[in-house]
């Protein structure tokens, strides 16, 4: 008799975990819990439509229905787990008769850290994460003519740039001193938020959350600085692991309060795997455990759970973080941890700093672009970069990723060839500029 | 007394050599030799000025000439440095008196092969060099209706593009099977002649040039196929070094005609360096001599050149060049070589492709992008790459450039991480895509 795979949760991670499960053993059956109407669309892709940047909700869907049921995976939509017994072998279905695994991945996922303040079951609190209620919502941003976004994390910042976009008089708040704090340096974040003053957003820094504020409707928030008005109020906490679940079926979590998982995204349990935010992975340069990573983390941590669940061999490696995104006019990235992180952390660091540009000095749609490196004392090695312009982006961040998971040094990076043509790139590189500075601040 | 540093010859290496001895050596004299009216300028420019994508030709300068007197670098502008005599330490100079030096670097540059077929006196053949002279050729050129390019070199593919932006009728004449078929495989430059096809440019491939015609001034072209009437002609044939003056000095050149030079620039004669383009380098992958690299690379030989003439030390290294550019509608790049060079070398190779995007699959402006990555069998390292799409091709080529240097695999390559971020990049990172794509070609 065919093998049976349970996935709990059709996000990024569990439709990566279901069909590499399905492709390493096409043999064996494949079933998919979610509690929500749809799988596999890009809610990555929501704050964009919100921002009229994409025309509608339907481009975000990536597949049918119907193409998961001729590939082979049985997905049960709006279908509620209620429990695991993992020595039984079985799931607990709401209103329905149990369902025996094998094998099992657990994808759960992630919730918005409650913002713990009074109010908070008020009406007018959206949080960004699922593609009908985001239809609803879209239709009452139509009638919003203030907004507050709770918190300057990624989310919070492609909100802000999203409704500032569509007209809507926006505040952020945040307690830190400025946006995406713990990522950023101020030299990188600072464009973003100029651009973003340019664009009428009032930024609330240094201002705590006290409570929201209405009867049954929020119509404004209180913070440390005074109340701000609000029809509307995104809440973009941080990302913390759902695994309330896998927990209470007795599989271990850590100081992160995600999964604890190994290299082949087996839990605390042999044979049970777990996959996407819902678990905490070893960041690479510091070898302590984060959580909270990008779908394409997600995507790419279920398809080893997949691949492992069903028999195969596949390892996924210690994480280096590559980010980026577009924020107010700008696009920021980086990879690891800035200047200001790495203090925190207590990582002795040297730093490299450029402005360059992103093609000829004299071509059309030439761009600035700042780029800070840091690197470890001594070895040189890259452990961290940062980057701030408007393109050119997400591919730097790409390379040096690989740059400080491979043990790449400034010294390389200082006398690294680069691509010169016009309309594509300038005649000195960016990161070589950076890494030049670095040298020449570590110079004996 | 302070020593004296002679550049012959101004463009990038020249320039970078001046200043980089001047910096390494405050207190030295540093004359630099040019032919030309003008230093500092980018001539990469002058067919985007040719296409109108850039208005002007005072765009492509890029210092004043006081900018350089304010540096302390004495530029001798129309000055035709007519031999040199090392044992004497001087250059002749035509119509005026000898000068001595203590430190020499020769940045001659190059030349354009001789088409060596008759007709090359005649009036109406372009050979885009000197920006005065494109300055004079850009006013022809609003009175041109049908223009032939010469050989499909990057600066063919550019005057290509360039002229039938301007409205040209242009055609391409290349004795091989497909554009830039030293450096590309059909696969990846098919949608550039593609795409020229559909701006009305007609290329005559696996055809012959056999003699200019006309009686004072050129009228066609005839070529192994037959006649093609044109009112100028661009002669776009490969670049080879122009080593004349350091040859009859008695400097040793190499295989390809190029100064032989150490990893310090130095040529045969100790004391006596060179940069640029009549230079030949080493390339990392095969160890073999190559030369006619980027205005980026002569920069940087420039700058070792001048450092260690100055008395520093810097090396520069074997070379792995990156390249990108746009023809047509499309951007290609990539680095070392492509499937069909490796082959013609017998470099073996395994080979992995992939077709991705650029952004989102929902995001305005998302581009596709064709990966081609070659790897060394066995170790599975990378060894080349190849690129094809409309952003980020300039980024990722420098990226695998690093690759190719350092010894990053496939593996490493296929389970890279990767920015995901809607508007900047897309879930899966193609690069990561024609890894895996290589890995499954190999796999047991």
């Amino acid at each position: 008799m065919s093998a049976r795979t349970i996935v709990v949760g059709a996000g990024a991670a569990g439709i990566g975990a279901a069909g590499a499960a399905k492709a390493a053993d096409p043999g064996g059956e494949v079933v998919v819990f979610t509690d929500f109407e749809d799988a596999a669309y890009s809610p990555c892709g929501i704050p964009y439509v919100h921002g009229k940047e994409i025309p509608d909700f339907e481009a975000l869907f990536l597949a049918s229905k119907q193409n998961y049921v001729e590939q082979g995976i049985d997905i049960r939509y709006t279908t509620v787990v209620e429990s695991i017994d993992l020595a039984a072998g079985r799931v607990a279905i709401a209103g329905s008769q149990p369902v025996g695994f094998d094998r099992l991945v657990v994808c759960t996922g992630f919730d918005y850290a409650d913002p713990g303040v009074p109010g908070s079951d008020l009406q007018g609190l959206y949080y960004v994460k699922n593609i009908r209620r985001a239809m609803e919502w879209d239709k009452v941003l139509d009638l919003v003519k203030t907004a507050v976004v709770i918190e300057a994390t990624p989310l919070g910042l492609e909100m802000v740039t999203a409704l500032a976009h569509r007209g809507i008089e926006t505040h952020l708040v945040d307690p830190h001193p400025w946006a995406l704090a713990e990522a950023t340096d101020p030299d990188i974040v600072g464009p973003v938020q100029e651009s973003w003053a340019e664009m009428g957003v009032k930024l609330h820094f240094n201002t705590t959350l006290e409570r929201f504020v209405g009867e049954t409707k929020v119509r404004a928030v209180r913070t440390s600085e005074g109340e701000i008005p609000a029809d509307l109020v995104v809440v973009c906490t941080n990302k913390v692991p759902n695994a309330r679940l896998a927990e209470a079926a007795g599989l271990q979590t850590g100081s992160t309060g995600g999964l604890v998982v190994d290299e082949t995204m087996v839990t605390s349990r042999p044979g049970v795997y777990a996959a996407g935010d819902c678990c905490e992975l070893v960041h690479g340069v510091t070898m302590v455990p984060i959580q909270g990573l990008s779908g394409s983390h997600a995507y790419a941590q279920g398809k080893v759970a997949g691949i492992n669940a069903a028999g195969g061999h596949r390892r996924y490696q210690p994480v280096y973080v590559p980010w980026g995104m577009v924020a107010g006019k700008w696009m920021i990235g980086g990879v690891s941890f800035g200047e200001t992180l790495a203090t925190a952390l207590g990582v002795p660091h040297v730093v490299g700093i450029a402005e360059g540009i992103s093609r000829a000095r004299y071509y059309p749609g030439v761009k600035k672009l700042r780029v800070k490196l840091l690197a470890e004392p001594g070895s040189l090695r890259l452990i961290g970069a940062q980057l701030v312009g408007q393109e050119g982006i997400k591919e730097r961040a790409d390379f040096l990723a690989m740059a400080v998971k491979t043990g790449i040094t400034l010294e390389d990076l200082a006398w690294m060839e680069n691509v010169y043509s016009p309309p594509i790139g300038a005649l000195g590189e960016p990161i070589a500029a950076a890494a030049q500075n670095g040298l020449s601040n570590v110079a004996p």
